[in-house]
């Protein structure tokens, strides 16, 4: 080897090095792709949310609400509050968690929604009651990113009267 | 350093570097792995499934059908169809996402099912209805990939007299 | 280039390839983090689990317990045993699989716990009845490690009786 070929080698191995750096730092660069539902639905979930390799995932458990009223019997509509409250107070829950982890609901892929049978709804679950609270939260001006998100009516919930339990997954 | 030195050192540099390019390929390179029941069981879900890293993650919404007959009274069975009817509407859509994102059913690596309990079958899920329309897609000589999979009754879905929702993951 | 000039430069090569090749390990090196509920709390679940980029997901079933006496008229409480018996048998069932993977219980960063309705309990999950057996495995000094979790009551599983089904994500 040559001087000469010496320094091509150099450069050809700074060159590998440099795409090797490149590639292993790619995957954390690339961004998380939101799918909209597309067909003229608005309806403000995505269709599909894209994690690119290279992001952390955190598994978030299942956040319920505190009582509306704790002064209230336990277990009745007064001390839980109807589906909207509870799920106002879940979300809130969860932001405070998503603020300790420096997280926010930005951060959000993906959203389970489990919802009881409200008995002033004729034992249905409250899916309106739900979306009025959800709806202060994502696809706002201010925080316009949207979760992949099921929503299922349950049988029940851990505690009597409880009507709400959010449960997300999020990356950063 | 003398040129013979230098010499073996490029040699080590070049292959410490080609080390580096293979670690950061490596995980992009490795398979998903779908392990099976086992046990002489050959029912067509995977035992669970291994995402290794350097894979995009898809988080996809829960699916729902659309009307078997848009114009029958919404709510009642003739509308929505019965639970095989149903799913296999909720896959056709999921195809269509899918296809639509460059994706297949082949790169489901988990699957949550969440049934209605259907009245035709006092109330309870129509878990061989489920499976006749799963298995078309699914466990079949073109598209032989198994998810992890959950099925679970639920209390009920977003609109009355739906009984099927399905929510997939994926990977690329 | 002076031969001086080449080994400075060789060393800065050398200098970025290791940076290089510890840039491509950190993300699999990073660990898995364990948020506490917090507050007081020591309900032994994790608020949150944080998988870095890097680490393999791996998504199993939902898996549900063996009968507790097969010679029992299947369907029967006697048959599926209370909803304590068939926690132990499904996560008997889970550490099975997971041996067979290389895994244990101490990998599991998500679980999905769904319970039927138990009819001794009035109908209600048998929440302290899950717990019971959750407890043996999960926040033992020999196994400390809490996964994220949720916990529904469903209106079903796929067998009459059946009242525990249990899903798990892990990291390895």
């Amino acid at each position: 080897m040559t001087r000469a070929d010496s320094s091509a080698f150099l450069s050809r191995v700074a060159v590998s090095c440099a795409l090797a750096v490149a590639a292993a730092g790619s995957a954390s660069a690339a961004d998380v792709v939101r799918y909209p539902l597309g067909g003229g639905n608005n309806f403000p979930i995505a269709r599909a949310v894209e994690v690119p390799a290279g992001k952390s995932i955190i598994f978030h458990s299942g956040t319920t609400p505190a009582p509306a009223d704790p002064k209230a019997e336990p277990g009745t509509p007064a001390y839980w509050g109807d589906t909207r409250t509870q799920a106002l107070s879940a979300f809130g829950r969860i932001k405070e968690s998503l603020d300790s982890l420096g997280l926010g609901f930005g951060n959000v892929v993906a959203m389970t929604v489990y919802l009881a049978g409200d008995p002033a709804k004729g034992g249905r679950m409250d899916f309106e009651g739900f979306m009025a609270a959800y709806t202060q939260f994502f696809g706002t001006k201010e925080q316009p990113n949207l979760p992949a998100r099921s929503t299922v009516q349950v049988a029940g919930l851990v505690a009597p009267g409880m009507m709400v339990e959010i449960e997300v997954q999020l990356v950063k």
